[in-house]
């Protein structure tokens, strides 16, 4: 993989580094880019052969939250990680009266088969989970019943809480519903190369499309930007160019779904649920190393470095229709809003924004109540690994792995 | 990549082995195969791990025909091809009013700056060129005016000999209308993978696409076969069937777009201009090494094997609209009929075909007399290579080359 370096500028804002946007040349740098290779050309790229992606991914987990997916989807999506990464599946799909989960299970252990991939899964809504959760007294996580929540975020944090129980270093999300399997490949290698980039253990890399096929008049057009990145973009930009003094345009992946952490980073980040949780993560990260909040003792000599790398592959997915758009805005827009970094401009901005989308949902009556359900999971390291590994193996029906003695 | 191995069944026909359709496992299988992984797994897979596929990829040319194509499009199809792999552009875009073709070398130009990618671009309809294939006596791909056909074929068959001029041993063909560069570099992985299981010197590696998006209704549909294929394959198996006495529906390929061909059997083809060139590859492979025809003195030694995978990603393309497609069944069930092993029961049931489509095309009036335009040009072994390469190095600017001192 070849891409810009070094980016064309960074916003340095306490601990934080914020690269701008970088492009990519080749998806395919071959398995050994010759330093003759690397020399003769301009310095304003790099490569990554396939021999150092490689032992990034070695040290993968890659986190792929489902729920109620095509199984043949969710096929595809697994057949495009590269197979160092480890794979770990958190379901939240339905079991009754049909158990999806079960046929996700029965699909994964087939192919896992075949393909010699080494993949965890487990069910978020799983009773066991909910009673080791309870019990690591980490609650936050919960909801009044005692259960995991059911959102994505949620499996987030069990996905990355998996990762840190196998050791992995870094951990990346991918969405189920991906079409190109040779586009989810990309993603990884992305993933890769930006923890091979990075200069720091606290990185964070964020994907952006490069196009978002969209179907209208019964013709395909490649739009450059979702309908709630656009807006999201724009506040976390405000927000950005507020702190800093200087206008700025540098987030361009303010919602993006496919983006990893390494995991000294992960493990001190609050995630928050539903919709909101890719924005959130960088306003979390603001909070804790921005250096803003005078009462966050948090400012760590180590930086952390956000990379945001655009595809060379359209971002085509499983078209689940308008109704979340407005939700998916709202909670976004609320992320940023409720921050105690956020200041009174932006604010006056943002809820003016949500009002005019308070209507809209009214007149459409689409989704209520979206904006309340904004919980913050405590950062994971609170919690005890040895405890937790112990209680999940504890619990031999909770976690299927397969291909796990080559690990 | 993993794959099927060994295929599932196979139909032997003289020197021709001709293997059944096989599927993709996963698409990466990391740069290392250990061989531990590798016994571990049933029997019924093989994997080839970057280091392999990377050492067939430096034996390669991929071949790109071109005509207008969008700049971008291009470009990313380039992005997703292995470095390793020379790039051969051959182009046959307008030069008046507006050079295209020169648009097209400027921006070769400059992606090969960044991507340090091996790429040449020839026009092939430069009179230069026709003045070397008057020269070296190689006519058949000259039109009445002495000049180099329009076809997509005869830019093929430029490209197989500028990739025998740089010596390598296989050839791909990749179109330059794919919207994933993702899906572009799992192609040539297949070729690569392909040319790995071959037993052969011999060998035709042809891509089955796993669906082909297609909007209607204003969505997306993922149809599993083209409105051509479908017809080649069948009349191609009835072939086959009649050759073998037994019925079989082992084609699945007839018309593959992206194919690859090893060079030693790729120089010793004929190949058909026109819409019928993927078919006519399997109908001249026939001809020449199955033993049908008694006066072919051609029957070798060397078997040759065809293999036939179907990807992992979707084949998404440009929509040039459906004009083409009555004159594309047309020209391939034509070269299919016209072949001198096709029996009497086939010719019968392809002419009935053929009547119907002609009533067809006068009511339309989209096409006429495609099948008339059934070129064959002759095997490229034919050529002297040596005086092939000074002739066009005599001829300065015929062919642009980007990086080539680094092959």
């Amino acid at each position: 993989m070849r891409l810009d370096f070094p980016p064309k500028y960074t916003e340095t804002i306490g601990s934080i580094k914020i690269h701008s946007l970088q492009k990519i040349y080749e998806i395919d740098s071959g398995n050994v880019v010759n330093s003759n290779n690397q020399r003769n050309n301009n310095t304003s790229t790099i490569a990554f052969d396939n021999r150092k992606l490689s032992k990034k991914c070695t040290k993968m987990a890659v986190v792929i939250p489902v729920k109620n997916e095509k199984l043949s989807l969710l096929e595809g999506v697994l057949s495009g990680i590269p197979n160092e990464c480890l794979i770990i599946i958190v379901s939240n799909s339905q079991r009754t009266p049909v158990d999806r989960y079960a046929m996700e299970v029965e699909m994964v252990k087939q192919f896992s088969q075949f393909s010699n991939k080494r993949i965890s899964i487990i069910h978020q809504r799983d009773p066991n989970l909910s009673r080791i959760f309870h019990k690591l007294n980490y609650t936050s996580i919960l909801d009044q019943h005692s259960q995991v929540r059911r959102g994505k975020a949620e499996g987030m944090v069990i996905g990355i809480l998996l990762a840190k129980m196998q050791e992995k270093e870094y951990v990346g999300f991918i969405d189920s519903d991906n079409y190109f399997p040779g586009a989810v490949n990309e993603y990884v290698k992305i993933f890769a190369s930006g923890f091979a980039m990075s200069q720091s253990r606290m990185s964070n890399i964020r994907i952006c499309w490069r196009s978002k096929p969209k179907v209208a008049n019964n013709k395909v057009y490649f739009p450059r930007w979702g309908r709630v990145s656009e807006h999201s973009n724009k506040y976390l930009n405000d927000l950005i160019s507020y702190i800093t003094g200087y206008e700025t345009d540098i987030i361009t992946t303010g919602n993006a779904g496919e983006h990893a952490l390494s995991m000294s980073l992960a493990e001190n980040m609050q995630f928050a649920s539903g919709y909101s949780v890719e924005p959130y993560e960088l306003i979390n990260i603001l909070e804790n190393f921005g250096g803003i909040i005078k009462e966050s003792s948090r400012l760590h000599k180590d930086s952390v470095e956000i990379f945001q790398i655009e595809t060379r592959n359209p971002h085509f997915h499983e078209d689940k229709g308008n109704d979340h758009i407005i939700g998916m805005l709202q909670e976004s827009l609320s992320a940023i809003n409720n921050s105690k970094i956020c200041n009174t401009d932006i604010t006056r901005d943002i809820k003016n924004h949500l009002l005019v989308l308070e209507q809209k949902t009214n007149q459409t009556s689409s989704r209520t109540g979206a904006i309340s359900n904004n919980h913050l999971m405590d950062p994971i390291k609170t919690i005890s690994m040895d405890k937790f590994n112990e209680l999940v193996i504890d619990s031999p029906k909770l976690l299927h792995q397969f291909n796990a003695s080559e690990i």
